[in-house]
């Protein structure tokens, strides 16, 4: 019996397409590199030169991480220049919280299809996180996976590569009672909660304007996560960091006690910032227990900087602009406070 | 009017069935860490010491990959032991091209539900590819998405990053006409053209004997992706190699020209390496097309390594028990040959 003949493309790979879509990646890819990006040399694997870092005793550190669910929002609204930007700077304050400066980045994108624009918007959109974290984009697989996702729908994800100098390296270990906790606002849920949040949400539309968020409930859920390099590499230079949280999944109840050294815990005041109207629109809508919403959502606050008390003034100051201030403090897990959580959040409600 | 109250785990993601999974994982991963694997630090970052390597000038080489449909396999057998083998020998080999031994290895695995034992399995097959090939597992991202991956399904993706001497990085631009290319001896599909094999055997039962495989159809198709490291490295090391080429989505006739300086082309013949009876079965059931089936397999040879001809006897040798063997030359695109494609396959029926 003679089969039918299949070839590729009549088995949902476009390589055709997937050539001219790598095309147009290649520019966005191009606008990335600086000297220290080697090649292309075949393309197999992306090269970068240590050679001229002038690092003393240099420690890699690296961080992988994708989107989440948040690209289910980019897919209702075919919008896809931002999801990008979200991956990058996630995987930026992630090694951040080490201390560590972005070097290169490399993103994993797996569609249904390779046809039309969407995938280049995608990479687009990386390359423009990559440009302003100073961060090449030295490698990525754009993978057409039939079958794993529906046509307009994809997964991304990326690893970042960044470095420090070991004795630079933000441990948190230097973190003692009596340490000022200081908070960094995010710009919206970033990229956590956003299976829940969808839930919520489900029978919304999301293109209609929302009295209490000033504009649509899609706008609102695509605010692309933020970078807080900017705001606390002169912390950092200053050598003013004892410790330091990137607040993702988890919240700040979970995030927090991965830089506390044993014996310490964290007294938040929610008083002291702006709990933005998503986050209460999203609390009263799915009538979610503010316990819960703390495990889930950042809830306005996006990164956290512990210093020693003595130097909150001369922090808040190189902080510049970035709206930092101080939210709570660290306190020995003694007494009644050894019963407590670790972190102990305040004033929600 | 009063909503039902929501919370994480009602959304589908179950935050302390994924704190028992990493609990699971954590051992398999210690296994890969050697004494330049700093931390853990609050695990934001993964962490690696360069200090101790002693490289003169140092090139990273990194790459990200997936492993593609062939994950339908081993969720239609329910195995999940070896698409991290898979995954780690994909991305090993990568690098090889250039040259580059890993130093550490991230994992992206994002599933539909994280409860059961599925994403420890999958996990533990990365860190055992790392383990053999040497690399440390130092980060990882276990995203839990449901909407995204049904309950038992998932994507699995993952990045290396490696190292070589800046006067040891291996482009192609060494390979002159007349060199010999020696093909390496794949162990099956690896992980590529598994939508097309999927497409043609569709209605095949997976765990049936197949006669002209000696196995079933599901255990030929899950057969781990091979890594090469161990087999080329020696020829490396001897100062022989002049380009490599992995032999990976594409095959190859579209991966050998990425190693190919400009006016150089290569003659290969497929009766001097064995054609797997898995691929004659696929281009006979699906009736593909000899042109079509060597640009989507490997078709037996899954690296190749160019040498002068002169060296072709020495580089055998220590390739040793690999099954590496002759299967082509280099030669100048002039006159008649200029008229052909860069890769011409003779002998395939």
């Amino acid at each position: 019996m003679t089969q039918p003949t299949h070839t590729y493309a009549s088995a949902g790979v476009n390589l055709d397409a997937a050539d001219r879509a790598k095309l147009l990646m290649r520019e966005a890819i191009r606008s990335t590199l600086g000297p220290e990006a080697l090649g292309p040399m075949g393309g197999f694997g992306g090269l970068f030169a240590l050679g001229g870092l002038n690092y003393h005793d240099p420690v890699l550190v690296s961080s992988i991480d994708g989107v989440g669910t948040k690209l289910k929002i980019a897919f209702a609204l075919n919008r896809h220049d931002s999801v990008g930007k979200d991956l990058v700077a996630h995987c930026v304050n992630d090694i951040l919280v080490c201390g560590a400066r972005p070097l290169f980045f490399l993103d994993y994108l797996a569609l249904g299809s390779m046809d039309g624009d969407q995938a280049v918007a995608v990479v687009r959109g990386v390359a423009e996180g990559c440009r302003e974290a100073g961060c090449a984009l030295i490698g990525g697989e754009t993978a057409a996976m039939p079958d794993f996702y529906a046509p307009g729908e994809y997964d991304l994800a990326g690893a970042i590569v960044g470095i420090v100098e070991r004795d630079r390296i933000v441990s948190g270990a230097a973190i003692r009672a009596g340490d000022v906790a200081l908070g960094f606002p995010s710009l919206g849920l970033h990229t956590n909660g956003y299976s829940l949040a969808r839930r919520i949400f489900a029978s919304d539309d999301l293109t209609a304007p929302v009295p209490e968020l000033g504009r649509s409930l899609g706008d609102e859920l695509l605010q692309p996560h933020q970078s807080y390099r900017a705001a606390v590499q002169p912390l950092l230079d200053a050598g003013l960091v004892t410790g330091m949280a990137h607040i993702t999944g988890g919240g700040l109840v979970d995030n927090i006690p991965r830089a506390l050294p044993e014996g310490l815990g964290v007294d938040l005041d929610a008083t002291t910032w702006d709990v933005f109207p998503i986050f209460r629109h999203i609390q009263r809508r799915g009538a979610v227990a503010w316990e819960e919403m703390l495990r889930v959502f950042n809830l306005g606050i996006g990164f956290i900087v512990f210093v020693h008390s003595e130097d909150e003034a001369r922090a808040l100051k190189l902080a510049g602009a970035s709206g930092a201030r101080r939210i709570g403090a660290v306190h020995a897990l003694a007494g009644e406070r050894a019963e407590q959580p670790l972190v102990r959040v305040e004033g929600l409600e």
